[in-house]
């Protein structure tokens, strides 16, 4: 299996769980008062966004990544798929942090929920570059060495913010979706990627 | 990441919205008078082709417009990739409007909801074009400029007849998803990848 | 738009359409009595099938068809359109159908439903075939003139056994069934394709 | 239709099949004591990962497969479709098997049904290779003839483990999940395809 394959199917499984998304946004189990049952859902459609946004900016750095990726190996294929895993499975405490919000009830639930996931997805993320960069492994030869320590730190210390949402998610729900906001944002901005592509 | 790259991942989401379109027609509740009960589903078969046409010609237009770009950055792939979430959002009110004409209850605000995701969507359509095409920042050099200004007054305007479809909407939910059909067809026949082309 | 990337694009539609057809089977609504529940859901099991075959071959005569395509234009961009949202489309009829068979109410509007969604996909298939080969307008040169009037003839003909299935359909739903079943057997060992594709 | 489209058309439905498995995670009903009923729910996410990794392995070995297939024809593209309907089914199975466990209701059923599901893929996977390699028929030149002979063993005899599975499923349906999650790790560690690819 070569790289370039990994890649497209990758992208396969970005495309569809970010597309798959705006089936987590139930539609209204009755039509009168639209207006109002539209604008009572607003927590669903604030959660679809955040999770576009992660899902999109993740497949950015994944890319990212992939351009310092010399080769694949097998364990490097499962790993990729563990990551895969976690991200395709975002729209489930997507449609339930989303719901438990417009609901008003199980909401603090549903943000723990959505934060471990979060957080899961970053160790996945921490083992996959470990796996590919830990003595060089699979790294391309052009990666500066400098750059390779100051993204491991980065990746290993990327779970960090999600275990302080999950946090956030005890103290308040709404926060804690502003939160997971907030870090897409950043992430767009100055990612670990975006240093990793500066190398 | 490059240009081929970005397609193909518009691509994929452009492919998985158009064939999801058609979860938002529910399955009849129950299954005596079916046909009386297909029959009075039509309005989600006229929202499903509606939207259906409108994300083919999108994905007409949106690939007429990348022929002039000539490379992409961090930012044009976040422009474009709220582009795709305005589009991979669009069964949602798809799927609210069909539903709300169906059961005659709610129609007006589905139609506002419809018309409304429609000009964020011109907007985002907007925003990407002038991203591109201000002081010719990602334009292919061949592009000539007299098009260029074209090209920008009409992505600037694009937003004006959804805007009206908002009016249309308040007036009469059956005459506003005829204009959407209405503007599909005319942007299949003379759209602005097409003048784009004619450059 | 070139010839690789509406094959691209198709290809998207028919792998989406035909993997989200597992979602047409609808889950146990209770599980007690479980084995007579699901086996009593045998039609949407078939209806599947069906449909899966039915996609399958109509993606392996689309490729037939289009290896002797030189070239594409904006109309055949839209007759394919028109032919994929026949095909996305299919999903629908054929939940309905399934659903219908095993609740044994209107499965006959169902089968007819069924077939008459098939019988406009035949026509799109005939509408983009004599678009292209009529005056050999996007023909490769290489393809034999009287394979084009076969091709002609048959794609043509290609709605008849699907407005007879409209017949069978009234007669009885399972005898529609195993007659696009039938079809489906029979496209894949003789098709217009292989016909073709002969030339 | 060559090897390299049939490649991208399996891995699309791969992607899809693995992405849309979320979906048989059923949303919790009502929202209080939330974290009571996700925590009850938690066989549904077992039975997701377990399927996650079975198709995600399958896709690592049909790789594995098509790197020794020469070329393909008609009757190859149907018995592949054959193998993908298997897969795109999988999310059914998936889903009933998660539900039933969850309910304590009709759990051996359940399990019975997915086993005999992976049962009918195994064999499906065998009719492909005995298809592929017998007289060498689509086989690359380079493949061993030896290699060839313990493959064709290893898939003729893949059937059953999951034939074995569904006597596991009838005596405790925990047990057959468990069993179904070994086997996707054996499968990891040593398959066929790896076999296959040390020749």
């Amino acid at each position: 299996m070569n790289k370039a394959r990994v890649e497209a199917v990758s992208d396969g499984v970005f495309a569809i769980a970010i597309t798959l998304l705006v089936l987590t946004i139930s539609q209204p189990a009755h039509y009168d008062h639209l207006a109002h049952r539209l604008g009572h859902n607003w927590p669903s459609l604030i959660a679809y966004m955040v999770s576009f946004g992660v899902i999109g900016i993740m497949w950015f750095n994944h890319h990212s990544m992939f351009t310092h990726v010399e080769r694949v190996d097998r364990t490097f294929f499962y790993l990729n798929l563990l990551l895969l895993m976690t991200i395709a499975f975002l729209p489930y405490p997507t449609g339930v942090f989303g719901q438990a919000l417009a609901q008003h009830e199980g909401a603090g639930t549903a943000a723990v929920f959505y934060s471990a996931t979060m957080t899961v997805n970053a160790v996945c993320w921490a083992a996959l570059w470990l796996y590919t960069a830990t003595g060089r492994r699979l790294l391309a030869a052009a990666f500066p060495e400098a750059q390779r320590r100051t993204a491991t730190v980065a990746f290993v210390m990327g779970g960090v913010p999600y275990a302080v949402s999950i946090g956030v998610a005890v103290a308040n729900p709404y926060a804690c979706l502003a939160f997971h906001g907030a870090l897409a944002v950043y992430y767009a901005l100055d990612p670990i990627g975006r240093r990793a592509a500066r190398a």
